[in-house]
Formats: C-alpha cells, sequence, structure tokens
C-alpha cells in the first residue's frame, strides 16, 4: 500500500467516524422531523458521546428488530406463509392425496379464510411440509428462488421490494455509530437469513428467529444437516427475551418492533439500567400501507401500545412520521415489472 | 478530533493492517517451529491473499473452538464439573438432606470417583441443583466470584490462568486476519461467557455451548430470566454442527478442537467448499500438562485421532509443538498466590 493509498484510506476512515458521530438528520431522510426522528437522533447522540453521561461502548451497544411488520410488511399475511401456500402447490403433484386432506386442500384452493381458521396444529402441518425434510442448503435454495420471483398479491412486487425504507435508514444509521444490528423474529431463522444480509445489511450471525430441530447425518459419503418435522423454539412474546439472552447474552440497549408479540422484548430491554430506547412502528396509513392495530389477527398491537404509552417508549405513526415507505420508492426505482 | 489525532489514528490503523496481513510467525512465538505451526501459517497466508486462488471475503472467515482441553486444561475433571461441586458444599447447609442422599453425599465428602461413576442422571441432578432455580445475572455472579478465587487442586492456580498461551496467540493472530472466532463447547454456554471476553477476547455472542430452559418472569416488578431445572442444548458431538448452523447460519472454515465430542464440528467444517482446516490439539506432555488420549473418561480422541491421520488434519503433539503451556508462563506472570 503506497502513501497515497493510505492517505485516501485515512480519508475515507476520517469521514466515517465523522459521519457517524453526526446528528443523524441526513441518515434518516425519509423520515419526516417530528418527535419520532428526534427521539432516535437524541437517544444515538447520548449513547455515542464519549465522555457523555449515558455514554454506552460499542461493544454494548447492541439494537434488537422484530422483522414482519416492522422491517417489511406482513399483510394481508405473513410472508413466510405465503411461501408455505405457494410450497403447498409446488409440491402437490407429488402428493395425490393433498387435494382431499385439509389442511392441504383449503391451502390449494387458495382459501385464506380457511387455512388462517385452522387449528394451530393444521398451521404447523403446513409448515412442516414445506420446511422440513431436507437440507439446510436446499432449503436456502428454495426460498432464494421464490423470492427472486414469487409476487404480493396486491403490490405486484417482489417481497424483498417491500422492506421499509426508513427503517432501512435507521439500521445503517445505528451501524454508523458502532450499533451490531439483530434480527429477533417470530419467522423462521432459515428463511430470513436467505436474505437479511443482501437487503437489511444484516449477517446470518446476527439473525435470531424461530426454528424447527436439525439432525446431523451423513448423504452420500458427505455431511449434512437435515431439518426434522419437529418444533425447535418458537421466537414470540416471551420467547424473544430468553432466546436473545441464550444468543447474544447481553441485554439490548434498543429494540423495535410493531405488535404485541415484540412486547417483552421491548420491556426486557427497557428495564435495563441506564439509557434504553423502545420503540413500535404502528400501521397507520391504509392508503401507502395499511392501518391495523387492535383488532388485527396479524400483528396485533394493543397490550403494547398501552405500555408504549405508560412508560413513554416512542410510537412511530407511519402517516405521519415516514415520507416514503418501501425501499423501491425510496431508492428511486422504477423497475416495478408488475 | 485534532489533526495529530487522526495522524495517530491513522498510523495505529496502519499498522493493524499490515500486522494482520503479515505472516504469522511473531504472532504465534509460542509455537515452535514444525509442521503444526507451518501449517496454520500457510492456512492463514492462503484464505487472507487477495486474488489468491483460496482467498476467503473476511465475512466467511468463521473459526470455531472447543473450550474444555482445547483452550483450557480439563483434568482431573471439567471444570465447570468442580465449580458444581463447590457449590453443592456452599450450599449444603440450607440443604441438611444431602448429607444422605445421593450423588449429593459423594460430592460433599469429595468422592469424586463415585460422582462421576454414578448415572448420567446423578450428574444431572449435580448440575440442576447448582446452576438453576435463580436468574441468569445471579448465576454469572456466582462463576465470576468462584473464578476469582478457586485454585485448581493439583496446580494451585486460578482456573482462568490454565488457558493455553499458544491458543490465545491463535485466536489474536486469526482475529488479526479479519476472523471472527467463535467458541462452540459441551460447557455450559452461561458459564463460559463469564469469562470468555476478559480471557480469550471472544465476545459473549460468539460464544455457544450447552444450555438449560431459561424463563422470562416478573419479579417485585422487574422483568428477570430464571434458569430452569431442565435440559434444552447439549452441544457436543452431533449437536456441535447442529448448533453451528443454528447459531452462526454459515459453515466455518476453521475448526479446532481436542476431543471425540469435537469429531462432528471437525467432519462438518472441513467436508465445505474451498480452503479449510481443522486440527485436533493433543495432549502428550505429562510432565507440564497431563497425557491422555485414546483411553481417557475425560476429553477421550481415539475416532477423531484415526479420522486426522486419514484426512490429513493437523494434530498438535503439545509436547513437542508448544514451548510454553498455560498463558501464566508466556505472559511471564510469577503471582501465582499458591
Amino acid at each position: 500500500m503506497g502513501v497515497k493509498q493510505v492517505r485516501a484510506s485515512i480519508t475515507i476512515a476520517a469521514l466515517l467516524v465523522f459521519t457517524g458521530n453526526a446528528a443523524g438528520d441526513d441518515q434518516l431522510s425519509s423520515w419526516n422531523d417530528g418527535p419520532s426522528k428526534q427521539a432516535i437522533n437524541e437517544f444515538v447522540a447520548q449513547v455515542s458521546a464519549p465522555g457523555g453521561p449515558n455514554y454506552v461502548p460499542p461493544a454494548e451497544r447492541i439494537a434488537v428488530f422484530d422483522n414482519d411488520g416492522t422491517l417489511w410488511a406482513e399483510q394481508p399475511l405473513y410472508f413466510q406463509l405465503i411461501f408455505a401456500l405457494d410450497r403447498i402447490k409446488a409440491l402437490a403433484p407429488e402428493h395425490p392425496e393433498w387435494k382431499n386432506t385439509q389442511p392441504f386442500k383449503a391451502a390449494l384452493e387458495n382459501d385464506l379464510n380457511a387455512v388462517l381458521s385452522g387449528s394451530e396444529h393444521a398451521l404447523l402441518e403446513l409448515i412442516m411440509a414445506t420446511h422440513a425434510g431436507i437440507t439446510v442448503n436446499e432449503f436456502s435454495t428454495i426460498v432464494n428462488d421464490w423470492l427472486g420471483t414469487a409476487r404480493h398479491p396486491t403490490t405486484g412486487r417482489l417481497y424483498t421490494d417491500m422492506v421499509y425504507q426508513p427503517m432501512l435508514e435507521l439500521l445503517a444509521y445505528l451501524r454508523a455509530n458502532d450499533f451490531k444490528t439483530y434480527i429477533t423474529s417470530g419467522g423462521g431463522v432459515e428463511f430470513i437469513r436467505v436474505f437479511a444480509e443482501e437487503v437489511y445489511g444484516i449477517p446470518p450471525e446476527q439473525v435470531i428467529g424461530s426454528s424447527i430441530k436439525t439432525q446431523y447425518a451423513y448423504r452420500d459419503g458427505d455431511p449434512v444437516l437435515i431439518r426434522l418435522p419437529e418444533l425447535n423454539f418458537i421466537d414470540d412474546k416471551a420467547g424473544k427475551p430468553v432466546a436473545i439472552n441464550h444468543h447474544i447474552g447481553r441485554r439490548p440497549i434498543a429494540a423495535f418492533g410493531n405488535s404485541d408479540g415484540d412486547l417483552q422484548m421491548l420491556q426486557w430491554t427497557c428495564a435495563g439500567d441506564g439509557t434504553r430506547f423502545c420503540l413500535y412502528v404502528r400501521h397507520t396509513d391504509a392508503e401507502r400501507e395499511w392501518a391495523y392495530d387492535r383488532e388485527s389477527h396479524i400483528g396485533r398491537l394493543d397490550k403494547g401500545i398501552d405500555q408504549a404509552q405508560t412508560d413513554g417508549w416512542t410510537v412511530v405513526d407511519m402517516k405521519s412520521d415516514w415520507a416514503v415507505i418501501f425501499s423501491i420508492e425510496g431508492n428511486g426505482r422504477n423497475d416495478l415489472k408488475l
């Protein structure tokens, strides 16, 4: 490395440092000015100010994010469930008996109400039939292929184009200030890992989620990990702080969610010592996205909003706080391929 | 930040870069010259050489280390088991019935043979009586206090002074070359996390281990995580690749172990595509440490050594490969407080 190159690297490094410590207004350009944006900026400034009373060392700057409804959309139903239903259709030729067996019959007939009103056991049957019995590598390939081609039923977009631009900016802003950003999702860890690094900049080791069991075995002389039709862990509600502790071993200082399934994660985060930040994304924009909260079957936010008000957590009003919603708008991309 | 400070930071950054890419001989100063040291240096040089045929991007440079017998000693029995026996003695006044109940009676009478020859169920009883029923914070404090005072029965050293200096150098050398170093231990994840960052430079989120279940609950108005007397996961043998996949979501490119309990982890690592590195530490030094392998009850290395020979894995001969054994020697510290 020549002197010029070293100087150039230094300039870039210095820029990164200064950008990281600067107020985040420019980095949160899809956030409208208001109390939510202000609260985020104040929190980041406080924990990042060396020598300040609320300074937190970088190693302890852990931020955890729910995925469905917080980083990407979740209507009309969780995207992973849409994947499962699509997968049922793809596998149907190998299972002629599904035509006359519930819950597969309802899935094949696109009868979402029947699928969703079925028992938890019926939903699990759909998940296991589509998520187990293959290796972890095979599963990743199938999910990757689906994400590259499947389209959302009402927007016609790729599912990975239905991530929220303001949240992408928030993730980047936190990382620029030495935060380590994690996903803590009720969705499947192996499903989310397929796109989390490319779409969110979150590497696989920083994705925590629900899981089924896997088994180590030899196949054709090579070791493989086979996905078994058996639940391992449900990373939802009280499971979230449990999984965070198991996986990270530190209490986060910031937590971001959108539903009652995230409530315990926010409680656990904000009950810690020192400066903490808890934020709920509230779906209030029926025109640009969806509007739902206390009565919704998907992403219900009821008890959470009450505790947010009691405890002074930040509540994002999507309609007024977000200048743009989906990443595809924020990026100025217009290749919708509808 | 003034210009001088920026220049100073730059100099340090440049030094780190150059050190990181330099040949590792100086960084492995406790390793004698020989095939083991040479194999390590060649592997690191190959995967770190930009544009080289075996280059691996930093994000994929994952290295996993067993703990007991690989990073620190494990004789005359696993240190965590010694902790459990000490803890039984500390708790005995609250449990008068233990004087007449096995396996507690044997533990209180220091009858290690009886303890170790008991059933797996009996060992589990000892673990649960000493590791469960308290919060994760309370457990960390107890382990931390024990590590600060308890002494190894034959060396008189603190247990954290019985880590291997050559392995500390190896961890640092890998990290200087942009590896992410993980522990994957059959020992308890919450036990190892108490000292892993200070002693090994490995943060809690990079420690994978066995675990008991925990429960989220409220106590005196605050959320706590309570350790339950119920096994969650045994991170040993075929469990190691399963846990690595669950936690990291990438296959490591380097794995380090010392026993048959690490065999599947090494198989899984070295069966991946591209350049891989698998290493067994063989305990061959009865004078400076212990000598044991195929017949040992603790840290048995039998099938593993056969596969290492078949597959050409590196096998460290502690007696000839390591100039010093314990960190306390390598650091030149002489405050043994025997």
